[in-house]
């Protein structure tokens, strides 16, 4: 017995993040509606992440079962439901490929690794074209300061309590977690932070680039992020940086 | 006696085309609405160009002037103007520099060539972020494909009577322009387009790609193509391109 796995990519601007909420447009609540015409009943969606409002997705993961079960069962060949689910799918939500997984699998709890990409588009004038797709920060970023960036932000990998670069709203009580890689480059315009853990607290990315920001404008040193990890206050790090400039990038299992 | 010279770019999702028109949004509206905030008079927008519905600029000119005068007055430094009209412009559009010019200028018969891109998103399902920003042209186009409509696109440079590749309902009389160059590349999932003229007819260079289209679908020959340049029949050519896959890449004085 087999449940499908979608692998999908959206443009999350129009929606109130991935999770289902009441009367507001959710991911989710598309997936649900498309996945219930194509297969004719309803079905539980279970995502490998919940990303907030105005967030996006190059690479996200989802099973799909039939409401209730912990399996699902259609004469649709796999092949086609890629297709199938996109003419269902408002446009800026796209399936990439759809496969049969074991109904064991959980898309969430069996994540190796995450990689999220934060965008940065540092021109002095807006991009119109980067607009709800990146954080337009206007002030020069030069090499100077993205070498204290870079700095920080080695004192930021490892296996380390987050709860810093926690938003102060959580519930999570096990704070711990590994970030694998943290990078920072420099493309034209953009700067572009990528950072891949075994997870992340809520907002953990955004409050890890306000932080890196205030790095970058001489309001914290490199060798402060370690005293902020450590100290657990929230207080500390930099601001929550805006949704529009963070796409999950990609997932592993 | 000056008059300024803007250098915007925009996103024309959101409007119907550059030019005025009554109670519908349009970037010319919206340059005159920001310059009259700015400057405290109503003022004269001439463009460069006149792009369609959805038809995007990544470089567009355009000059203002105090209304019914042909220059224009200001204490505002002309280095502030770009980052004064981004604040009373909507986000998607942007002012990149702002210049002084001779009262003589004319920001449209005074260009020496324009360059068009057009961008095919060429993967079979659709990319959520392009959607509005390039045609989605599932339909694999190989490098068999690539060659022909090459070739096709060299038929095309030089000077013709491109009366064939017009909207049927403009009143131009004059159909002879020149293509400079015509280039095909294709970079990942996308094949972009990239034509240079002197100046181009109604709905020309969409046509123009409607037409390499037929002939990657084999539907037109490379030397049917200067076939049907000399017929002048706006029937032979191809289909006009959507217009969400262009772009008023840059203009040259």
């Amino acid at each position: 017995m087999k449940k499908i796995l979608l692998e999908i990519a959206y443009l999350g601007t129009a929606y109130c993040g991935y999770q289902v909420q009441p009367s507001k447009p959710t991911v989710q609540a598309a997936l649900n509606a498309a996945t219930s015409s194509l297969f004719g009943f309803e079905c539980d969606i279970v995502g490998c992440s919940r990303t907030d409002s105005g967030v996006h997705a190059n690479q996200f993961f989802a099973t799909v079962t039939k409401k209730g079960s912990c399996t699902l069962q259609t004469d649709v060949p796999i092949e086609k439901i890629p297709a199938a689910l996109c003419f269902y799918l408002p446009d800026d939500i796209s399936v990439r490929s759809a496969t049969w997984v074991d109904e064991g699998f959980h898309p969430r709890y069996d994540v190796k690794s995450k990689e999220y990409l934060y965008r940065i588009c540092n021109a002095q004038q807006r991009d119109p074209f980067e607009i709800g797709r990146a954080w337009h920060y206007p002030r020069y970023i030069d090499n100077a300061a993205l070498s204290q960036m870079r700095l920080a932000a080695d004192n930021l990998v490892g296996t380390h309590d987050f709860s810093a670069y926690m938003s102060a709203n959580s519930s999570v009580t096990d704070t711990v977690r590994t970030i694998y890689s943290l990078n920072i480059e420099r493309e034209a315009e953009d700067v572009c932070i990528s950072v891949s853990g075994d997870g992340f607290l809520y907002n953990m990315v955004r409050i890890i680039v306000g932080t890196l920001i205030a790095v970058a404008e001489g309001k914290i040193t490199p060798e402060e992020v370690t005293d902020i990890t450590r100290s657990g206050e929230r207080s500390r790090a930099g601001v929550t940086a805006p949704p529009q400039g963070l796409y999950l990038n990609k997932v592993t299992y």
